[in-house]
């Protein structure tokens, strides 16, 4: 009987052992990317949440290389809260493998997106020669209704739509070569409120002028990827981060999107730089760093900066005879220690935040 | 005329400064993932090249995620020397979308292998419930007459194309849950010599019964991404790296993987683990590892031990009192200083080099 | 007049370029480490502000090798709020080359602690055989004076001095090799309320049986990195941590850190795990993570959960026929999904969150 | 009897699982920086071996922060051959609390370097005001008998003790704050013979003024680390090296070192930079990168260039019509590709090899 135990107890023994150690049919391995998404911690900018958005991209729909769906993928682990496939509708290189309309890749990444609870915002790019140049359409009802060939009319076509436009990548060499000018079409589509933004970071590059055609429009500033590789395969996702528009939102919805874009509350995050409206990155600026001041008699005072985010600032010191060395850079959630000599005029500029074309940011401490 | 030179001497200044200062229409950024190839570093064994394989993946064009050519870039990246697109013949969720036939990922991913010097073998995957599971054909001419639904005629096809076939992931839990059985089919094949070789590790999993049936059989063996999604998107990149197929070639050829392949001169690579038959994973280690022995008067042996590839090999020492600590990593191009008691019986067992079921390689110092 | 002002602008600019073009006397690199603090963020429990603490390490004053100063400059990189150097009293292997007495390392880093705005407690080890082993003495007034051969003695001087004590890893192999027992010394010094604290974690190694003692005795847990060399050439920074003490405060001052630790509200943390009582853990994990539900008709609901913090929590699903995969890890500053089955029993163990020997925190979604 | 072996075997499976699973004692975390030395790959050039050096440093003997066996530690994991710790004779901060005499912190490295196998040069640090400033002496015999008053007796008396002697930081702003001048002290030690080498790196910047006077006086050129912190506190060693003296040897030995020195067979390797003469350097380069070129019928040709080396070359196209983009880095062991128009005269600039001041190195594919 006892021997039956034993052997009970034995047989229950190798089974586990044997379960333990000698799976030999299968054994599951390490070399993962495990599927998570990394949180852009950016503190609320006074009222308004800030959510990420990328809203120039392209599928194997036209012609770029991915699958709709994974669009929705790389952004949700990226840490974006909204982006917008815009397929050209006037370039399709892959055409003749592809049994398709121009709402197609929307239609495929909305199940996604829902999953994942990022915003998709309907769109597509009007793909013309300059003037105008390639326009994104955001907020569309029917892509298909927009592919028509005077630029004109398919304008009014997305106007009729309800939905909104920015120009994308205007001084991008394809296009201006040497020069990079605003037309007389783009002056009409702003007067007439048809235009709502314009791209002042596109994928590898920016453009200082566009911020100032934003600056005195009144329109919103963008950064966006344009990826037509995975995302992963264009931009140094290590050290660096795919070009974002930040959105100074009421509410995370594609009416709060919209309303943000209407009110030009965005800024513009591309190779760890911010551009857009002053009143904006100051606020931006004010809600990520914390300033104190540690004193102690008879030393010269230290300025303790703490950065909350992830975003980075550059200070440059204004007056060289007044601290040293001359410029900091604040990384995402560090903090650094300025040494000064003097408290009357510790005025910094912010290096990497671009308020108009050759202006900085300033700030005291 | 001295003050026009001078005027002209400032304009040039002013010029320059310019230039460099507000170029204000179109900066570039520092974001972008550069395009470079990484290699990977395994000198050769004997009188063998060691080439880097990876013989399963999928596109669009079946049931993967990205066009064709990523798979070329990635793998040119990733420093690959020869992939084989293996999109399935009988599973083609995205065809509604699609105008293709099965030859259509090899024929566009073609010329830009070409450009890359990269080897891109002809392949397809024939897809079937177990037995015989999912079967890769390589070195095919015609992925389309390969479409018949009784498998034995279309591993007829294969052989009478002059292809290469190899099993595909037996342990996978979706066609063996409980168990990892060899079919009569597969028997068959290999007795015919259809079947070359059998992943031994396929995406995250590892098989080591298939190891001692690959080993038994004289069969080579595979370890394959099976990559459906970008491979960085699949895999850690960064820590750890796909699995890779290592080919004992005598040349950077078509042919001299082939000839890999029928001799069965293959090392599977995955998770930092290396499998294959024992007198293969020992030359490699032997060419890979350098020791060095540091003997002074009165003191215990030093062996320095410098690994000269981009391999990992782990050492457990199987006599405890011989040495402390009991185990060591040698990572890639890292010495590592093992300090012994007595030089009589240093023996250690490689824990990541697999020669059969439950057996690894034993080295001596 | 016009060609003076010429010239002079001229030489400014030429002055300009020279200076940016023609350095060639002393050119600043790019190679150097920045100094700057990196943020462990972890949201305040309740009522209390979590500092971060290292209590042990030592210097060349007794077997370490770094100058006091590097103590205060590694711990502010790190993030930690307050540190104990802790130079042995009875263990002075570099005494042949110094004119020390055993005040001398925290006389030399008080300085650069005040400068750094990091707490710095005055502290030192008294180094005996087991029973009582090694034991720590914080809040110190002299060291000197606590240089007592009987170590009862010097545990009275201690409390003379109004210091608190720990036990140093207790379950260090050096001292109990095969067993890990409470001896009658430290039972007595417990009842005596002259030792507040255990290591619970030491170095690279951890106690769970000492978490044990801690929970029963209601005594504080820590986790001291115990360094002797730079903490960066010990601990592997980049991809883990150094162990730390987490103290929840109600304010940054020594007394506040006092009181954590007279009140146990302290948390043990170490490659990555917590140890603690479970109620504090509990609140830890609360304040660190936000669960939402994502609901949709007809489809499994999906729970999202935010990690905050830079802690990391894993956790295993207890009813495997729940949710598939059994385990998540919830990495610093990111969501995963969880898709479950039915929503009745959603409890998962934090398998790195541990509350006493063999026992782990358990939550519901 | 079968019953016993049962028991016994009951016992052992117990025993195992026991062993496994609950040895609450005391349980090894994965937080260590595990031990070993990352190679620096460089392949011969000619008939040398290239070593790696650093030949300035400190520990707490004069004003660096660490005890001296630490310097070789760190040199050892950071994959240094040869290093010199160089301790000045005249500034000694924390002599208050040391009982030294000039050869100690020698005396405590030299059992660990022959541990390591790393060489160590036996050295001190001449520190006067300039001229003739900093002067480290090597290979000397006594560090006592060196500390003379007068500069030029201290030099003689490194030439009695058959020592080498090297100007340190020749453009160092704490003494040569606006100009980098030689003054007549150097000239005569350079016409006797007694300077043998100029730092043109030190710590974090570099004199490409010094690089001039070394190529002009065929003295060897130096780059060192003057490291006072831990090397990995003062250097980005993830991202960038400690700057290092690359040495062309005969043979791993003081001697094969001493060699190259005398024969100014050094090159300058800092912040992914070289400097050094044209002829080495050219050597140097290609002894590095292979250029393979891929021409096809009707096809701009493509040059393939492959660094097995673990140094960077950054190739900028001198003719802005040939090749698009005008520049190139060829990153630590990675391939890339150049596409060409015409391949007449694909000459590149090696931005980053500075074979005098003011002038790169070209090279031809």
């Amino acid at each position: 009987m006892k021997r039956l135990k034993l052997s009970i107890l034995l047989g229950i023994y190798v089974f586990s052992f044997l379960k333990a150690q000698e799976n030999v049919n299968n054994i599951q391995l390490n070399n993962a990317q495990p599927a998570y998404r990394t949180t852009i911690q950016i503190p609320d900018v006074g009222e308004f949440k800030v959510l990420k958005g990328d809203f120039h991209m392209h599928t194997i729909f036209s012609d770029g290389n991915v699958w709709p769906t994974v669009r929705v993928q790389e952004a949700w682990r990226e840490g974006l809260d909204v982006i917008s496939i815009t397929d050209h509708i006037e370039y399709l290189p892959h055409q003749e493998y592809l049994k398709m309309d121009h709402n197609t890749s929307y239609n495929l990444a909305k199940e996604e997106a829902r999953k994942h609870n990022l915003l998709l915002v309907k769109g597509t790019e009007i793909t013309r020669n300059m003037p105008p140049g390639h326009i994104n359409a955001f907020y569309i009802a029917d892509a298909n209704r927009i592919d028509i060939k005077k630029p004109e009319l398919a304008f009014d076509m997305v106007k009729e739509q309800n939905g909104l436009m920015i120009w994308n990548h205007p001084g991008w060499k394809a296009q201006q070569p040497d020069t990079c000018l605003i037309y007389d079409i783009h002056k009409k589509l702003i007067q007439e409120r048809q235009l709502h933004g314009m791209e002042v970071a596109n994928h590898t590059e920016w453009y200082p002028i566009v911020l100032q055609w934003c600056i005195d429009n009144k329109l919103a500033v963008f950064a966006n990827s344009d990826s037509h590789q995975p995302v992963a395969y264009s931009f140094d996702l290590k050290n660096n981060h795919r070009p974002m528009t930040l959105l100074l939102t009421r509410e995370h919805s594609l009416e709060g999107v919209r309303q943000a874009i209407e009110s030009a509350r965005t800024i513009a995050w591309f190779d760890k730089q911010l551009a857009g409206p002053e009143k904006l990155l100051k606020q931006l600026y004010e809600a990520c760093v914390k300033v104190k001041r540690i004193d102690h008699a008879n030393k010269k005072p230290i300025f303790e900066l703490t950065n909350k985010s992830d975003l980075t600032f550059c200070l440059v010191d204004n007056n060289s005879d007044q601290a040293e060395p001359v410029s900091y850079i604040l990384r995402p959630r560090t903090t650094i220690h300025i040494h000064v000599k003097d408290d009357q005029k510790v005025v910094y500029t912010l290096s990497n935040c671009h308020i108009g074309m050759g202006k900085n940011l300033s700030i005291k401490l």
